[in-house]
């Protein structure tokens, strides 16, 4: 599959939110609004009725081609909170079996008169190509596909940063761990360019950081403690299961040793640095106990902006026209 | 599983719907009376708020002891739109596993003060056992039962047919498929009969046509291009992936060679005919995707007629007395 | 993973229900309340729209380690019913095969600001665990925990013989079966000695009975003709298959020429005994079909109570203060 352009895509002919598949190619005053939204919208998560009827009679398929329990119940969760049906289809299971294309089981679950797809792929691609296809009608977010983007996880860590830090722009962020693969990295790197911090680096094994850190705006370092000296943000990325049994990392026991986060590590970072990782957390591997839960990590509160993020996103999308 | 007597099963003592089962036995006032409700309802699905309180407090159980997303979807939606609660129940990856006989499945669940069954089952007249079994308050609508019915898909494509040719008595319709092992195909001959159509023909390998379709009121065809001949309705049927590797046909390709539904035969039928599909379709093997895609097709407009036919049948269910 | 102690867990400061973990160390009267509560509730499962809006906004999370389709969809229709968010995860398959810890997998979800967890699990304590964990607005529901306590299943038990008897002082009880390996006859004896019944006997093979019964006050009777003498109340338990094929009884057929419930033993017990099952059942293993399907039997309104005493024990644990 070949991503379409993503700013076409994305925006409606005013310049709102149609989709939401990537950050690329949206303004830093798009990502400031979608941020205001979320504001809003965390007051809602703490009040008794939880509930505003921003979305109510609408229908959101959370469409998972692969499966995600967290991700899928924080799109669930927010869908809720709006007021929306939400019908859960996992694909991996279900229509595949009866050897029906992507477009076809799209076509017919469009037919439905549903409202957006929450799209889940292992494919990098996947949400653009079902966005270039869908009715006028019906919106596309991306919640994860293949190693091309994950730009929800990458909203709710601005969120989570503005909230812990405030302003962008005099921040050193560190992105630590298997960059080269993550889509989560890359959502991310976008996500902070565009909100216009001081310095990004990438840190890790050479065999995981990208060939071309300077396309990207960002500064490759191989040295854990070199590449954590006096940073704001550090945003821990996980270790795929998959890529610690591959040539990429000589062990799981070495890969701590040399990158994992330790308190003694986390000293070299700015003293009140904050500690980030979009979960599930490899205790032991990419993180230590004491860091993940220790007072620097905001590994929780990331979870809990997820659900107003996602309303916002969800809310903002559902507004724009064709 | 023995089906009970469809008729005195289906109505109440005033005629209404009580049980959805089979076309079988149902007036043509009745089957037009959940057409022209279906009608009513597809101005509801079109409205920004989706939403009718018909069935507020309602509790719509999907209980399917076969897997099928799609029918189980559009239940769900059905269901949700009419603002009923709703509760999908896999018997076959649950109760069975501890050996629970159906009908001990059934009375547990009909305990929790349910007010409707979706069934799903793959033997013949499961649906029927049901119905004959629970208590007067509750309502069975059948999704699907073994070779038997399913009754809501005929339906379906009987509100389409009525959208796209208005009235029924001038019309041909072919059948085009394994007929012989068709659900589906059995409930949509019964409702074109009970609408009145002027002609039935099923065309397939012999292997897959009714022994004695004079019984049916359909004529048999075996050739495709003479079966399509002026025909004003195409319903292809789905050809299961298990009849293609037994011995009813000799391959998908030549099943496609023979029988599968391309532009040139199109042209058999009448210039306004239109293509039917109950889905998933088989690209290349029983349909060309020239003709799916083309403008000829109503398949998609089949799914998306589905959810008002359905709001129609679940509401119309609850409404029966006893 | 160890239990910690109940009663200070279970109550808040003002002694009302905070979590429902255990019957233990609850006292008679916030039995009574529960039961009360739960008799307000059986109106509203019979009305036209079986809905109150109790839990308007709340979320209650379905957290089932152990699949249980019965029991999970109680839960679901009772919160459904007191108008709550429903989120049934499924950890069994999902994010344990992510490699996350228990600890991580609450304190991610419940980070997703929801309100209640019910809880299933394999693990004797886990419910309490994770209730000794939790925010302090956070409630939770034990439905099940390896051989430790099924409180809801005893409740619902205890709210059956009061609507069938009334008062509890006079009772004879007899629990027939596994008793050695049941966490509903633990929690169902803890239950009767907390509501005051005359007198409880266990009946069943020695291998399957506890050693020391009176440390339970009980009365173990290894034959069941004399353990049904004058009984009021018969409670049967399910015999588990892995029970069966292991060394701790002979076989199914000899189980029941022993144990098995008929109508000649049933005569046995008074002659307004009721028949208790908390299901599935096996038919001629445990019970006979004349007996589970006659008139002393309440096994089916046994299910029917169980959505009022559910919505019971959810909305009185939603009121109480941390």
């Amino acid at each position: 599959m070949c991503a379409a352009n993503a700013t076409t895509l994305q925006l409606d002919s005013s310049g709102n939110l149609r989709h939401f598949l990537s950050i690329e190619g949206l303004s830093r005053s798009l990502l400031v609004r979608i941020m205001d939204t979320a504001e809003s919208f965390t007051s809602v998560t703490r009040q008794a009725v939880k509930k505003v009827p921003l979305l109510r009679g609408k229908t959101v398929v959370n469409l998972f081609f692969e499966t995600s329990t967290r991700t899928r119940t924080t799109f669930e969760l927010a869908a809720k909170r709006l007021s929306a049906d939400v019908l859960n289809i996992n694909i991996a299971t279900s229509a595949t079996a009866k050897g029906e294309s992507l477009l076809d089981t799209i076509r017919n679950i469009e037919a439905m008169q549903v409202d957006m797809f929450v799209v889940r792929h292992a494919e990098s691609g996947a949400a653009h190509f079902i966005a270039g296809q869908v009715a006028p009608h019906i919106s596309v977010i991306n919640a994860g596909d293949g190693r091309h983007a994950h730009p929800t996880q990458a909203m709710l860590d601005m969120f989570t940063i503005r909230r812990m830090k405030g302003d962008f722009a005099p921040l050193k962020v560190a992105l630590v761990g298997d960059v080269l693969h993550s889509r989560v990295a890359r959502s991310e790197i976008l996500a902070l360019r565009t909100l216009g911090v001081s310095e990004i680096r990438v840190i890790g094994p050479r065999t995981l950081l990208p060939v071309h850190p300077e396309t990207l705006g960002v500064r490759a370092v191989s040295d854990l403690d070199q590449g954590l000296e006096g940073v704001d943000v550090i945003m821990m990325l996980r270790l795929q299961k998959e890529r610690m049994s591959s040539a990429f990392i000589p062990s799981e026991h070495e890969y701590f040793a040399r990158f994992g986060l330790t308190e003694t590590r986390l000293a070299k970072a700015k003293p009140d640095a904050i500690v980030m990782h979009p979960g599930p957390i490899n205790r032991g591997v990419e993180i230590d106990s004491r860091v993940a839960d220790g007072p620097h990590s905001v590994i929780l509160q990331q979870v809990n902006f997820g659900i107003p993020v996602r309303m916002a996103i969800l809310s903002l999308a559902t507004q724009a026209g064709a």
